[in-house]
């Protein structure tokens, strides 16, 4: 399998868009990756826009972020919540800033632009966070998927082959 | 009372938040103003973030914008939803450009952001779209209510009653 | 503000009528007065009708009565719930008798029913209650508010505004 | 079967409590009855408080009452919608003055409240209602059953079995 | 009454049918059975497939099985769950060998399946799980109650009263 | 990519499980399958176990089944529902016969045992629903995916990589 060896790191909250954050952990570990989803202390269990449960196996203190050779933002409004916690954006800086292909579909661009990495970047995002994506200094494309260096995006859950795609062949490298 | 003959129009869409659309709609109302709520065509009902429903009185072509003395948006995740339809950032644009009060609370700010009226000016938002509103080009502050010009935001449900001085403060000059 | 240092009351319960219950709440607060919320021990939260939350204050035995200027009852099936507690409707009869303003709107009318107060008085409902004021001696008027002495009654939420305007001018006397 | 020939009305609006709707539409068809349910013109459907359905037979227009035999109102908050329709009170007085069998358990009793015929009557009905039943001019008792005349009440879900035996035990005669 | 000194458990799990489970409740203890429901331990309440709840009276392991007269096992999906655990199965085998009454209607016919107590057997079912039946040995009649023996089963929720006459005919002998 | 060119149907009903649908759904489409639903006539949309919608976009008269290379099952409570059409079963016997991919998961099995296609084969599913396999004829295994000819069997959501795996693999012969 193509990752073995590979650790991911899913963020997770509340009103998670469900095929978002469980296509890409079902598809990463299909390739043989290690898939750990994070979420804050304390929860239990994080229920997605419609109700599919979550639990998490990590909080960002037990993250060894140096390992971590992906993080993945899912949309829905998780993002909203996510971006709230300066540990959050923590990771997602660290995970950037040594490489680590950070992926975000839809929603769930706030988090990088909370963490303050979208400056100079193509991106794509749903149509509705265009203006916040252009606004943080990144170049909004219209396509399904947007790879720029670590940095990969798509628009809806329609787009998530071509994700998961582009996902996988960064990983391979 | 103060407020009598005063045009107020509520934009609203689905998870909306309850409050924050309801009590400046009574609220103007016990003033005297004549406040009405638009909804795109064909929707007969739109339901808060807790299922509260509403029914739009009028379109955005239904409004004759120039009679409009304040234009409101509630936060929730109604304004998600709003921003994607140029019919009602055209009416933010119009409101704003002929000096009408404008009031945003909470998420709301996600309109404004996409009528491209924030630039300059002094806003306040709930935390989590702070970001947003900063790469916009406002400057934001923690205030339960920032006037700035014909623009009048606050943060959460908790800010309401100054919300509302604020706004009603501005229609009776 | 004209009611800064009143002291106000809501009791609530599960299946308040949500604007009900809020709409006086920052309405009040607007004009400076102290609200808190009453509930039974033990209970963390309310849901309303829609399933908006509300954390009481206080319990029943923590209400020093003879400081309250107003207490408020909102509709919804809340005050099913509520005229089963002795506590509930001690503290409605003592803030009658010592003649605080008693505020009940919709469905609220069946506390005072229980707690003995209409008997003789001018009062509004919900019309699905009239017969149950009437029989408990009330006179029924159908108007957006009625006041009788300390009593102000209201039919459903879109009287919210006078019965607000009703309940301020009797605290601001 | 004890019951063939007879014919029964069940009342119905949303929000009816479950078993109160059902057990006495089963129970009397187990005896042999004909069992129709009542709902107002142009409804195909209504939920009970957790949503189970039920879809009514006839409209009062339908029923010819003058060949009832006993006409059942279960509680939950259906009844506070049931005595807002003068066509359902025109069948209960009918019902009644014909001495046909009137069966009301929990909350129903707010309907035979404004059908005006409580008066002079034993009764009984859930605990919060007492106040009603009372000001109504019945003489409320503490029991699983009460039978008075061709009234019979009961308090709640759990007096389910003596209430349906005292409905087949009237009807019998 | 005709059952009294007869003890009946009904099994419980989520999802059960709401009348399948409460109509036979209550319909014995009219006849002045025992009826007890039986539920895994831990468990303070199970949801109906609208979210009626249920408490458990005992666990399996409380159950003294051979003072049982009759077990009951309702519809829904609660068989799809009740099947998993060997102590329910053990109690349906059981009871089975002992000769008690062993009722079963809609989609319960999956636990006996599991206990293996419908070969040669005269059954009936929702028609969805007919083949399951079937290959369990059974032979498989479209009618609204079937007697074989101890085995006592029906079809659906219409069938409620024609499978509770049978019940009790068969534990009144 | 590997698989484009191949036609592949899933069957749908409510109370499908979100994964179990989804995920095979775009999995298949990353490989360059082209992938339709098929729904009963009339309806717009089925919800899942959750309410995550699936819009249908063939009847099974519109599927012309030589043409199918894979037909696959999801699980949740939609194979009781999907068991009951004809139409549906003998999509699935054409299919099988035929040699296309059969791919069933979780409580999926229901639709191949009424099907008539489980005799003799090697089989797994969810624990819960294993004697109706076995009793269907089927030699069950507890593993994550087994293949027996052109049918391919998983037990629960976890084994969504597995499964997708091996459905590939034999549509790649």
């Amino acid at each position: 399998m193509s990752l073995s060896g590979k650790n991911v790191i899913i963020l997770a909250e509340n009103f998670y868009e469900d095929l978002e954050l469980w296509y890409p952990y079902y598809r990463l570990k299909e390739e043989g990756a290690d898939v750990k989803v994070v979420g804050m202390p304390g929860v239990e269990s994080y229920g997605s826009k419609h109700g599919y449960p979550v639990s998490p196996d990590l909080t960002p203190k037990d993250v060894e972020i140096e390992k971590i050779d992906a993080l993945l933002v899912p949309g829905g409004y998780a993002p909203d919540k996510l971006r709230r916690y300066p540990e959050m954006l923590a990771l997602v800086r660290k995970a950037f800033d040594q490489g680590s292909v950070i992926g975000m579909i839809c929603h769930a661009g706030w988090v990088p632009i909370s963490a303050g990495i979208i400056k100079g970047k193509k991106v794509t995002s749903v149509s509705a966070i265009r203006d916040d994506m252009v606004n943080a200094g990144g170049e909004w494309l219209d396509q399904a998927v947007v790879v720029d260096g670590n940095l990969i995006s798509s628009r809806t859950p329609a787009d998530l082959p071509a994700y998961c795609k582009a996902i996988i062949a960064a990983l391979s490298k």
